[in-house]
């Protein structure tokens, strides 16, 4: 029986996932592989700390070059995190011959590109179907059994953490802070929750998956992010009146060759198969010009689904050793980016503002959109407290409006001059609506 | 440019869209492959036929000789369907040492083991992506992306013909057989539409799917099978009423080694992710022990979308044979069929019955359910036409259970019996219930 031996690179949650795979699907893995496979070094920052899983103790090390350097290693999956010196061990590693297998969404959203070279240079396979929606084989997916059509749209509920908040906002017409605090006691949200909430890690995996729907090298830099803490329960109830949900998505759309992609709330209409996706599940919805629409839903996080993609990769990795194609898929970015201007997107809008109760408010307000070209779609005037406006004076009412598409940058000025009208008091959100359902 | 030659078995829909994508995005084609496409030959039944993509005169054959020996031909696509004449042409195609891409459910859920055989022992790819749900790349997802994980169940809206009418049945609370004239006069449901409206067609989808999902050569013989025309209005308006809809399901799971594979309509809960796929979409669901739950939706049929699929897997085909590296992955059923005997489900059920209306019957109907251990759920009776039961006679009722999970030769003795008693009319229908939402 032929074995392959593996590193690992960090044993927390995907870590622990990944050893135990390794050993209760033993079997099946060789079956499926032809291959055994052997964790053969494990790094590790504590090695007293107690772990969830049984390993030999004499595979623990503190020393990443005990991982990287060992000859015996043809295959490291790393799952420790970090940008910069993990960034460094995978180029050692891919030096060495060795093919890796990567949950990091960070490193590849941003160094992705030189990690990949390398690799194609070195022949060494580089996989990361973890680092995009957890379990979810979404990289797969557009990167194989999509690759003959023509992807035009990427849209994902890529963040658990916001997802589950969203949720429980909608559910329960909670505001976002007390939700966040339920969430972090509940440990679905970080003590820091600045990375989940403001949507940079959406952006990283909203990046990812640009580069790979358009064959460009997307990267973190390149995406426009907004995240959810300005959404509140008003806005929410408001969405629902209109028939929507309000959604954190990470979207990536190309026209006319050029790509537009951004992460922001988003009213979704309540008929779109992402509404539907609740709690700390993720989806992604994709368009194709031959395909239609199609989604893949699932774990977007979590020991065993995370490890579930990680070993997947494995596998291919194992397939590619024994058929003697290691990277035989490589970088498909071959197409230069050309990333579309904020200013330049165009999309419907929802706003919200505070204004006096008293005729021509309305007219005010339409006079400057009309001015500004933006169409209005439909529009809610509420007057006072009596109508849940808990922020209402005597005399004020709540104004939402929903537009047709429009600039961006045209919708920012109307807004702007709104704001500056005597008898509003305040503009509370610009929230972008995406259309289409099933 | 190094240029690989194909050809197709058939141009029909599906092979209109695969030499339309061939054609539109050449480029991107061969960039992701390093390949310039090539049609050379196609088999066509009728050589005068108009076609609706322009393609050059004198690649059209209807000599399947002229396709299959053509030794300049590296990939068959066989998108012509049929069996015995269909699998001998690919027979001879591997023979020859062509890789092959098919969209054949019926020839590859029937005699796949033989042609997996075959094309393993000619170190030949033999892909079939488009066998199944169309577009939603299920068969690599499980195949590859999940290899590593212990699928537990897959579950699936396999055939969008009934998931058309079914669909329509729920909307417009119209019987059976007004939306199957309604969708044959669309183009949705064939003019003899016995293989969707029996369950056929996803009895052999259902087939290919346990078959990768639980490495085992599952085929159409061990699927039991059930059609939708015995689902009435009623059923999904006593559906509606219980929290479900009524999909046709494909269902494989595995517990303690055996095998359970079925296709039959289903009560599923609402708030199940299967619940809103509707229309001619398909969707799949896997649980998997890493995985967790997850979903993959997508359009069914049609030429571009099932023409995706195919060309997908062309795309994988040319980039094994560029790394040299065909039939990398091959036939994975490598463990012993173990078939759950019918009476050996276990479910929970409905169960509609015509009764009479009086003192008793409730009582007559819980005591022989009881003495076959069959415990009840939910309960409900319906007095007379004025409840909308039009079959009842004065003093007749309807009265509908929900059954806690029982085997199914209990079921069916306890029904019989029912049937049996004085006061009840006729046992209407019978139909399973799932559990599991999100």
């Amino acid at each position: 029986m032929e074995t392959i031996k593996v590193g690992l690179l960090g044993l927390g949650t995907v870590g622990t996932g990944v050893a135990r795979i390794i050993k209760e699907n033993q079997e099946d893995l060789f079956k499926k592989t032809g291959y055994h496979i052997e964790i053969k070094k494990v790094l590790v920052k504590n090695l007293n700390k107690k772990r969830n899983i049984e390993l030999s103790e004499d595979i623990f090390t503190d020393n990443p070059l005990d991982v990287i350097m060992d000859k015996d290693i043809q295959v490291l999956i790393e799952v420790m995190g970090g940008i910069e010196e993990t960034k460094k061990h995978i180029i050692d590693a891919i030096n060495q011959g060795k093919h890796i297998v990567t949950a990091n969404k960070d490193l590849i959203a941003i160094s992705g590109q030189e990690l990949f070279e390398l690799a194609d240079q070195k022949k060494c396979d580089l996989m990361y179907e973890a680092a995009v929606a957890g379990a979810i084989p979404i990289v797969r997916a557009l990167k194989e059994s999509l690759a003959a059509d023509d992807i035009v749209e990427v849209m994902g509920i890529l963040n658990g953490t916001t997802n589950y908040i969203l949720s429980k906002m909608t559910q329960e017409g909670a505001d976002f802070a007390d939700v966040l605090k339920e969430a972090q006691e509940l440990g679905y949200a970080e003590a820091d929750p600045t990375s989940d909430v403001e949507g940079y890690d959406a952006a990283r995996k909203t990046a990812i998956l640009a580069s790979i729907a358009f064959s460009s090298r997307v990267t973190f830099d390149d995406v426009n992010v907004e995240g959810i803490t300005k959404i509140s329960a008003r806005d929410i109830a408001y969405a629902k009146d209109l028939g929507y949900v309000i959604k954190l998505l990470g979207v990536a759309k190309r026209e006319n060759g050029q790509i537009e992609v951004r992460v922001n709330p988003t009213f979704i209409p309540n008929n779109h198969p992402l509404a539907a996706v609740n709690g700390v599940y993720n989806a992604v919805f994709v368009k194709g010009k031959a395909l239609g629409d199609a989604m893949f839903y699932g774990r977007g996080a979590g020991e065993l689904p995370t490890a579930s993609a990680v070993m997947g990769d494995v596998v291919e990795v194992l397939r590619n050793i024994r058929s003697n194609s290691n990277g035989r898929i490589g970088c498909t970015c071959y197409h230069d980016k050309n990333i579309k201007d904020i200013n330049d997107i165009v999309s419907k809008s929802y706003i919200r503002l505070l204004a006096k109760d008293e005729p021509g408010v309305l007219a005010g307000v339409t006079r400057i959109l009309g001015e500004n070209n933006v169409s209005v779609e439909s529009i809610i005037q509420r007057g006072g407290r009596s109508a849940g406006c808990e922020d209402c004076a005597t005399g004020e009412a709540e104004v939402v409006l929903v537009t047709h598409t429009v600039r961006h940058e045209q919708l920012q000025k109307a807004t702007k001059e709104i704001g500056k009208l005597a008898q509003v008091a305040r503009v509370y959100n610009i929230v972008r609506v995406e259309e289409g359902g099933k």
